[in-house]
């Protein structure tokens, strides 16, 4: 990756017959401003008085200049906005982490203000030894902090039926990427003594739904966390404060948020969310359940149709892939609709079921252009195009599109979201 | 690591005669309410009626219940708060990830507001292209994300000359940890050729202090950030909205906040900042200046006088190492003010120039105990204790005291910050 850079940045100083990166001469005002001995501009006014004082912001707030920076909801997409979803906005987004208050948020029955104190978590069923914890006992466990992406399975699923959202906060902004802290729920089950016979655990949240899921013993004595913390601090209430589980790589909604309960059995529950909702209607009329892992998906978050490129010349073109099955392998970026392929540089550290972000030097020649990414995980699972998705699926699934999706770059720079075939 | 705690867990069951951490036997109701059958405990109120809806919060905050974990200054620290420091609450925090919101300030003349749009940054000096940038022009270099540590010099200053501030956020809080990106440095000193002669650069901030550090050139060309992100989205404005330098590693006053101008010249500047602050007067008389990197340092956060223990029995000793140089190597944990030592586990990734979480268990027998730790990073620097800081340095520094900590465990579980010899 590092020679596949070097090897462009030489190739635009060359283009332009000096070390600048193609297009990027600095501001007008350059030249005049250095010859004078002037800084640039006059010394600002916010400099000629003093700031803010320390105790101003005990907790602090973006700067108002980002203000639109925001989730945001689509207001005709669900009947209520209690059981609803709201957008992590990746276009305005660098690195990986994303912070608390864009994290977006997919609710059944609202967001609940849950007491702390008050709250409780049962251990029941197939255990040698029921039991209710209450926070204060959680937090004495031994922890244990990852970084988790957390993706909802209809990411994308508005796209799936041909809406083509336009934009990179509707499209795929049902995902984001937090250090989870907390107690494996393997310590906990050994505390209570999971019994032989359980083949399956159900996890109950403490909203007004009632959330509810089904998951395998397997998974839970894998890498599932009870979490109390994101990014540092504690849960925020709208993604699950006290207490939740993060299910690493699978479908958001098992990752149950406001965790009361967790029963131990024999058989799945077939719940609501994991019969009538969460089940993928294939072409046949038949429905596949317990379709849990996000498959290997990537996306370009720079540009996009909120993020038009400003001239021709160089750009960075930079995107999010992940694998709810493991770690990112490789990302290849294609400028024209998928006929060429490049390799994208990868991040480090690339961690498994983290976002891992990509990055590619393009020197935009001011022609249409069709930008993909493509991601191949650790697996060798290969992110398919719209086309295998459709022939395998059909068209009337919500969830778990993970195609590889389409910017055409308009000549004036601006960005669509288009279909190709 | 993995061995040792599977070790203590096996101990722990084994004191207790069955599979319970010792201490950690759930809430009292848990076997009334199991055997009822009844869920614990009655249903919440908060389960029966809706919760808010996703558009209440387009850019959300913590929840009410944690409203005390916030920054805090120290007023009598400092003549103005607009020259002062705020510190992070590192007793509420978890992982390695700081918050946004929570990321320690120190300002020399206040916050200031600076609008991006006029913003401009200057290089100039001994390049060949004297360039200037708005922000537009630098967010289309190529850019990189990092997660590294920021620690003011005077992280401990207090405690240097004991003063024994009585909890870690103030013995250790000038720090946080963040996922940065931006430009590489190198990258605009290329563009804009920097000769050959040029040594040393100086970095100017937009606030009302100009703070004006000088940066040796061979740091320059080889980690340093001009980042515009922090977490994710846009730095905040106390961190140094719209640009600011992030040299990993050094002390935070060189990763200079609201970034408006590099100059680059044969000789350090000698400012304010590097002759009569940010250098150590030694017992002799004489000062050491240029003292950049912070030098490997590690502080148990919990149990710590803020977060006591609430009784005998199993308790996971947590804290955070870092170092300047590299990477964490290793942590060890004393609970006898130095007499013995334990390994503890690090939580991976250990990232270079970023904190490191560090975790071993504990059973507290309920009596006195004196708690430590030490790390030892990737060039075999070992964290001094305080006797052997005040020889090599006097006591009159207030920079760059990173000795082991300790903490007195008293019999009611309240935590002491003490110096032990």
């Amino acid at each position: 990756m590092k020679n596949n850079r070097r090897h462009f940045l030489q190739s635009a100083a060359a283009v332009t017959g000096g070390a600048l990166l193609a297009g990027i001469a600095g501001s007008k005002e350059a030249q005049a401003a250095v010859q004078s001995g002037n800084l640039p501009p006059d010394v600002p006014s916010w400099m000629k008085k003093l700031g803010t004082g320390v105790e101003a912001a005990p907790y602090g707030e973006p700067v108002k200049y980002e203000r639109d920076v925001i989730r945001r909801n689509v207001p005709f997409l669900t009947a209520t906005t209690e059981s609803s979803v709201s957008f992590t906005p990746l276009q305005d987004l660098d690195g990986v982490i994303t912070p608390n208050g864009l994290c977006f948020v997919r609710d059944h029955g609202g967001t609940p203000v849950v007491d702390p104190v008050q709250h409780r978590l049962m251990i029941h069923g197939l255990v040698e030894r029921p039991m209710v914890y209450s926070m204060v006992d959680l937090m004495r466990f031994p922890t244990e902090s990852r970084i988790y992406f957390t993706e909802c399975a209809a990411n994308g699923g508005m796209d799936w039926r041909g809406a083509q959202m336009q934009g990179v906060q509707f499209s795929h902004g049902m995902v984001h990427c937090c250090e989870w802290t907390g107690v494996k729920l393997s310590t906990l089950m050994n505390e209570t003594g999971v019994s032989p016979k359980a083949k399956w655990m159900l996890a109950e949240g403490a909203d007004a739904a009632a959330m509810t899921r089904s998951i395998p013993i397997e998974k839970a004595a894998d890498d599932v966390l009870v979490a109390w913390s994101q990014n540092g601090e504690r849960l925020r209430a709208e993604n699950g404060y006290p207490l939740r589980l993060v299910v690493p790589g699978w479908q958001a909604n098992t990752s149950v948020k406001w965790l009361r309960r967790l029963k131990f059995g024999e058989e799945p529950w077939e719940t609501r969310e994991e019969t009538s909702k969460y089940t993928e209607l294939m072409a046949d009329g038949k429905a596949l359940q317990f379709t849990w892992a996000m498959l290997a998906k990537s996306v370009i978050t720079r540009p996009c149709p909120e993020k038009p490129l400003a001239g021709k010349g160089f750009c960075e073109v930079s995107g999010l892939a992940w694998s709810g099955l493991g770690k990112v392998k490789r990302v290849d970026v294609s400028f024209d609709g998928g006929a060429n392929w490049a390799p994208a540089s990868l991040q480090e550290p690339v961690l498994t079921k983290s976002l891992t972000r990509f990055r590619i030097p393009w020197e935009w020649n001011g022609q249409l252009a069709y930008l993909q990414s493509r991601v191949i995980d650790e697996t060798g699972y290969i992110q398919p195009t719209i086309v295998e998705m459709r022939k395998a699926w059909g068209s009337n699934a919500v969830y778990h599109k993970n195609a590889i999706y389409t910017w055409r770059v308009n000549q004036n720079g601006t960005v669509d979201s288009v279909e190709v075939n």
